[in-house]
């Protein structure tokens, strides 16, 4: 005779917060429930697991998180459990605590870190991907990608009403440094005149004899998008190979910078988050561990921890065409 | 020898206006461009083609239009599109002009229409597609759609603002007469209390005691959202189910209209109507016709527009599942 | 020799809910401990107050709460706070708190009630003036107007994206019962074709020959606003004029409701609010009681609460001829 | 017998442009029909006037311009209109095309340049002022400087979502070169630990004490405002300041540049803009000339552009003690 033991889940989020996580967290919490589990938060992502910070989580104050940026149970990059004795002391924490189950919101790193603690540890660990970069390997989306480009699109349009007043230059950075996914949607969707992303080698010369055929025959305002990480070296240098081309022009220069990481989550980030919760819960009650969930196509999968990786060529090759045609 | 002859093409927007629609013309008019083609707008969708009302399009209007919710060509229901006479006007009407080709942006009506002018007449004809209601049979994702979830929930959290001060209790009526995808996503990404659509058998009796269950135990406000289409008639009938069931509470009553269809594109939209855009000017380089831009998981593909309908249950088991786990 | 004794201030929120509030119980509470005061909040309005319902502001969750919609203290419409009973039992909880001073955020009707409760048992009382309607007597501006104003018109700007697409006619109803205030701000930002308010007779007639007038000539929509008060009796009503003056076009109607009382508050609505409250505890600091704080033209004054009432004719004469010249 | 001669208004944009332009060109537009006056745009501010660059205003055109940004008459800093050669063949424009009044929206420069001009060439001049900086001698507020506000407040409270989930500290450049208003409102209304403007000595000392203090007790981030034209020399030099006292932590910097002059413009912006025109529009009816529209408390005055300036001293002392009571 067996007995069917309900499992006990920890939530943690790891790494640079995005919109959508407290979505998530929700998720997470009231599947666990439906399907029996107890679940706890944990604070300060794999810091909060060392030191055992444990948080009941009430339902109501997860409603009401959902439609909030950041996320309730804070985040942070944790030194010590990069360490055998801080995941050693983390495995402890859990085991006081009864939890036998860990669930992690997090980046590529924070996710393979998550992998190896489950190895060594015997805990099962499911994976669940965020970062605004969309660059984790195995899944087409991740969590706070979509809220980062809709927040950058909405502050290029602002730059580009009063550039067009005034038909002024802009180089316009946009966050990626090993990525220029966030910036190449940014700038698809802001109708930009040019995009410099670390994907492409930047055919300087080209752009400029675009930009400069436009800057004759018409009134209005030109604005380049430039990744973070983009060889050119983001768009300060942008803007100066933009002003030794248009010496008469007085060039503008803005960096979004960490406003793209905040803001009230979009419906698909959190629609997303809930679908991603929802099937990480499903597969601790199957037994799984060591797996991420994915976004492929419309469905949701499961691919092993253990081959994510950051994807360096995230863009299809699709979409790189889309910028030859548009732009 | 043969000679290539450049095509020209004529776009048009028709049936309900969406957010989008000017990012989806603005790329088929450059990606026309880039393929050699020379491009034509038609104003106030089959109407304006059986009129003659051709546009020039100009660059600089419609890179302005592209944050804007609406369409710079205006749209029409035709009447006359749905008669031979008023067909055989049209095709009159772009010959005179050497318009060989036509895009359509529009629902599965407009599509339709379009392949049986193309058939009967000898065009070619592409159909893109575009809807609120996200239910056009072939496609995963329509323009508008995005920006409408978004709109529904924006307003959702605001309601849940004052709903919360009160622990008022709320119905909320969304747009969709036939489908309730649109108040899926909105109900789910606004963490509704309840959702109902003509997809399920609205199982009130169970939504009664899961809300009095929760009106029992906290302090906060109850909120059911309700596709226009839903059996129970839509969100002033579950308003009054709602009064009957809690006598002593203030039932609120909001029905989100109109506002759902305008607004500024999100970046999905704006993304997506480009991708779809492109792949309709190949498609005539290509030699095609009678064909829909569809996306199919991150796929862009055509479909006949033969087989396009609406979908009548666009909402994947999936989807469902997570209103049972999250309500 | 004389012991000045440090007060204890309690603070709570009235009558139906506005964005700001939460910046101003911040502000109240910050004043309070920088006048070395402390600081008591009181949850769901004069119900709480009756049933002693007291709470501890902590700084970092009031900071947390300033950009969001609604009240941390919850409100309520007390009908027990209007007998002399129930007064008597909110003095007595008072009392055994050892509260001395009370700050009251509501609308005309809870602040002449606290104004009451003041002179019958012996505490100081200020009133915060809040109220989307922005017709308290004696201040220009009350908190919450300015959102309102600001959510309905980005709701009139998105029904005007749709509207203009198909050149269709709208009537839009924006809330205000006996003031057309947020009807007038709204239609004007929104630059409406009509604007009905109870401060004027509609005239019917000339409204809907100038409508006449613009169909006949353009091709654009026409948007009317309709104050929820408005001795039409409201959108519906005026849809029904519209279609018999218009009978070959389909009216559109929308109800913006309750979304307007929600949302995250304007920098205006919680620059006022903290003004408000500074301005109170102030006051308190000064043995000031009766008294609500109020916004003459650009300065903060304080005014009797027994001369507070409806100002049933806020709208100034300049700005009713505005009406006059723009539509 | 006198034969009253109906006027002919031209009107233009001068310097940087702000949100709230397009409302105040439709109102002079309407104000002046109205009027029995004809109307004139022109291009390019004054460049434009220089080079006859006149356009006839649409009323359509201008309706559907009242939600965006920017200005639809473009605008410029004109160097040539600084020359008496320049002004006198501005004349000779404004003459041949008969037009003798001219209402110019600038900030403080530009219109002591149109004053200047009326003096010289015996023009009616109205001018109307406009600046994010809020800093022009004789009014309360300026067109454009509500929506900035309010766009650099949701950019703090978008940075505070992710600084609060690491407990970070940012230092965020608002604009203002010479005033420290606009930086002081987002601040105010971002609830900022700290505001640096170049109206107070920054008193770092101070205020490095307040945030050694808070950082000791609690979780929550600190978000230092700057003024661009603060004596620190804004929020770069402010970071590094942050960085030595707190050596531990990784300091955040956030410039929030031109997002802040774009973007559709609020309420309060519209409808001030609309009030400016029409009076300016009544003062050309009544023969005066040389004057500025002010608000001054709630009333719309006509102040002397001679007396314009910069004013150095924009915040009250009731603002500025703000500061001190809730940092």
């Amino acid at each position: 005779m067996t007995t069917k033991v309900a499992k006990r889940i920890a939530i943690l989020t790891s790494g640079g917060d995005v919109p959508g996580l407290n979505a998530c967290i929700r998720a997470v919490a009231l599947a666990a429930e439906r399907s029996g589990f107890s679940i706890v938060g944990v604070a300060h992502g794999y810091d909060g697991l060392i030191d055992g910070e444990f948080l009941h989580l009430e339902t109501e104050v997860l409603r009401a998180a959902v439609p909030r940026g950041g996320t309730i149970l804070r985040s942070a990059r944790s030194k010590r459990f990069t360490t055998a004795e801080g995941r050693a002391e983390a495995a402890k924490q859990l085991r006081a605590a009864h939890i036998d189950s860990l669930v992690v919101i997090g980046g590529d790193g924070s996710l393979t870190g998550a992998a190896a603690f489950a190895a060594e540890h015997g805990f099962a660990v499911m994976g669940i991907p965020k970062t605004i970069d969309n660059d984790v390997e195995g899944t087409d989306v991740c969590i706070g990608f979509d809220t980062a480009v809709n927040t950058a699109m909405q502050a290029i349009d602002r730059i580009r009403d009063t550039a067009d007043s005034h038909a002024r230059i802009f180089a316009v950075e946009v966050m990626g440094r090993d990525s220029g996914y966030l910036a190449w949607a940014a700038g698809m969707a802001g109708a930009a005149d040019g995009i410099l992303i670390p994907e492409t080698d930047a055919d300087w010369r080209s752009l400029e004899e675009k930009l400069k055929e436009r800057h004759k025959t018409r009134t209005g305002s030109l604005l380049v998008v430039v990744a973070e990480g983009d060889e050119t070296g983001g768009a300060a240098p942008v803007a100066k190979r933009l002003q030794a081309a248009f010496p008469e022009e007085s060039i503008g220069l803005c960096v979004l910078g960490h406003t793209q990481r905040g803001g009230s989550p979009t419906a698909s980030d959190r629609i997303l988050a809930t679908r991603f919760a929802v099937a990480a819960v499903d597969a601790i009650a199957a037994g799984k561990s060591g797996m991420m969930t994915a976004l492929v196509g419309d469905d949701i999968r499961l691919v092993p921890i253990a081959s994510v990786r950051r994807r360096p060529l995230a863009l299809t090759p699709e979409r790189l065409r889309l910028m030859e045609i548009l732009i």
